[in-house]
């Protein structure tokens, strides 16, 4: 491999020049990293549902051309000025959220919503001059959150990219920068359930089942997966989920539904669907006394989360995550030893696995429905 | 002291007749102790506001005749059948709330909320046999959350019954029977602020200032009370109140005005009064990644708690406690420890005191909400 260091690199990329248009590949000038930042060769990355909401860009802010994709492993090709914690071929899984490790929040041990590198799904940008490292004939094509992995390089901020075990096989660890971590950690780092105890989880997507695959290594004796769609269960039985409940088979409330089956409530409940329904049931299906309500799901603009406040005060606690409660360097490489250590099982989110120039049947196969991470070999 | 054990006892009372009209201190029959319950010689009692909303009655079911009081202290003066961790002369606290140790909420850590025991505000009868331990003349008086300390002597299940260092002062510590122990643990088992955070406390009644003493004991460096009144502030600082917020100086919601003073929000808030709206601003003004808020007053039946979800998703917890999750049996012994050891100081809570026969005077005390806690020597 030629020394591309300083250099600006010409590489492939799949490029969304307008919203809902399928993505193309294009030859793409990727610039060298800038003070702070690092410049990846992606190997894999991996479709999310964030990616089609803001491709789809219904309600969202329009950003166009963009390269997406935010859910990736990859080799540091060079690194920026001031970048001390990483050198060429290094393996990294760039995130789509970061961890400056100065700011409050970086330093408080409850939170990783780090003020400087926290997810801005708007910015088509670098923070450090504000400019796209990526351009065709001069042209800038913008950046999404800070990742842009749906081209065979790319450029990060230091602090959105997490060093991991150089032995773990990115192919199957990639999918761990976004979702399935967001729904284990909500169930490890947030609910907490505890051995032999009772956890509800709404929405079987990759992060519901993340959730479950949580609950399942905390030793919860009962998993019940709450879905629209039936036929999610089957999938879900791999995860750890021992009931279905489809609150469409029901006249009452799901929460009522859920407190029957369990002698007044589960002992935790994760909530990753985003629909504010969803959200009031996954709260009030919890047990008085000591019931954790954690929502992961992001909910529109104009929702209203509403409850009776005795339902609060009778001791149960609800409380949001993000990402999982995961601070991107400090723990993304622990979650990757937990499947090194096969505490944590990746395969069975993988689903489909297509070439990089057939990235758009990865879309088509998450807008149907089918299945639940597609790998994408660049 | 004549042998009374088995015998029914003959002593005064104040009775409320009718809801709102002064209590009248008449010679009631006191029952034996039934098959686990404790018969307890009250020597200190004090008024609490759940006694003044019950007496009241307004949008209460009315229980009356009635037998009021349940923040107290006294001496075992028997026992009934199974009782064997209590003797007559040991040192108690009455509690409103039980702790049966066999359900699965007394089996739980995490609860304080027994199946059995739980308050029961609307019931004047005793649990064993559904009737009164009072009576006047062959006719029922009523008791009040199983507690009734507006009397000589009262009737106990001992679920209800903490038994406390016999060195104790009674006079001091029988406040720790509701009001000054639930805003307290509020703080030190809920909240759980850590050194040097910010705390808000919404209410500077006797239950919030039991979570100011909480909050100070915790090492919190400040600690913003929210009253609508702001006389309280003052009396507050000796609690180690260190700001005052009086929502009425304001034109933007006082969440917004906390955000600001606290550079994004508190650490900590805990919610003492009851109103629904202070307990959405309580829970807005909470930092984003780390905040908790505390909801401790009770609301009114019909309230609805609203907010937007993005607040909760942003790392906040929500959580709701009563009697500040304390077990009344297996935790109060090491609150009255707290107060032997200086640690947790009481003296400052007491404002009045008055002999039993003016018990009335405590009521109009309470009613024009002069001083915090009046103390009744029976």
């Amino acid at each position: 491999m030629a020394n591309t260091t300083g250099q600006v690199i010409k590489c492939k990329a799949a490029v969304a020049w307008e919203a809902g248009k399928p993505l193309v590949i294009e030859e793409v000038e990727v610039a060298p990293p800038q003070e702070m930042e690092v410049r990846i060769k992606i190997l894999f990355t991996s479709l999310c549902h964030t990616d089609v909401y803001f491709w789809e860009a219904k309600g969202q802010t329009p950003v166009f051309p963009r390269i997406f994709g935010h859910e990736a492993g990859g080799i540091v090709e060079s690194v920026g000025k001031g970048v001390t914690d990483m050198q060429p071929g290094d393996q990294v899984l760039p995130v789509f959220t970061g961890e400056c490790k100065e700011c409050r929040h970086c330093k408080s041990e409850e939170s990783n919503m780090c003020d400087l590198l926290r997810i801005n799904t708007d910015r088509g940008v670098m923070l450090t001059d504000g400019q796209s490292r990526f351009s065709i004939n001069g042209k800038p094509i913008y950046n999404f959150v800070g990742c842009s992995t749906f081209s065979e390089y790319t450029v990060c901020h230091v602090g959105c990219v997490a060093k991991i075990n150089p032995e773990a096989p990115l192919d199957k660890v990639c999918i761990l920068s976004c979702g399935v971590s967001t729904g284990l950690g909500a169930a490890l780092n947030v609910a907490k359930p505890k051995k032999g105890s009772t956890v509800a989880v709404f929405g079987l997507g990759a992060v519901g089942l993340g959730a479950c695959e949580g609950a399942r290594i905390s030793g919860a004796l009962r998993i019940i997966g709450v879905d629209l769609n039936a036929s999610r269960f089957n999938e879900a039985k791999k995860f750890g989920c021992t009931e279905f409940v489809n609150p469409k088979d029901h006249s009452k409330p799901v929460q009522e539904v859920i407190a029957e089956m369990t002698d007044g409530g589960v002992d935790r409940s994760i909530e990753c669907t985003g629909s504010i329904q969803a959200m009031i049931s996954a709260f009030e299906c919890v047990h008085d006394g000591w019931g954790v309500a954690v929502l992961v799901g992001v909910p529109n603009k104009d929702d209203a989360f509403k409850t009776h406040p005795m339902k609060l005060l009778n001791e149960r606690t609800l409380k949001g995550t993000f990402f999982g409660n995961y601070k991107p360097r400090s723990d993304l490489p622990s979650v990757v030893e937990m499947y090194m250590n096969k505490e944590l099982e990746l395969e069975k989110f993988i689903t489909h696995e297509v070439p990089f120039a057939d990235i758009n049947k990865a879309f088509d196969l998450m807008l149907k429905g089918e299945g639940l991470r597609c790998i994408i070999r660049m």
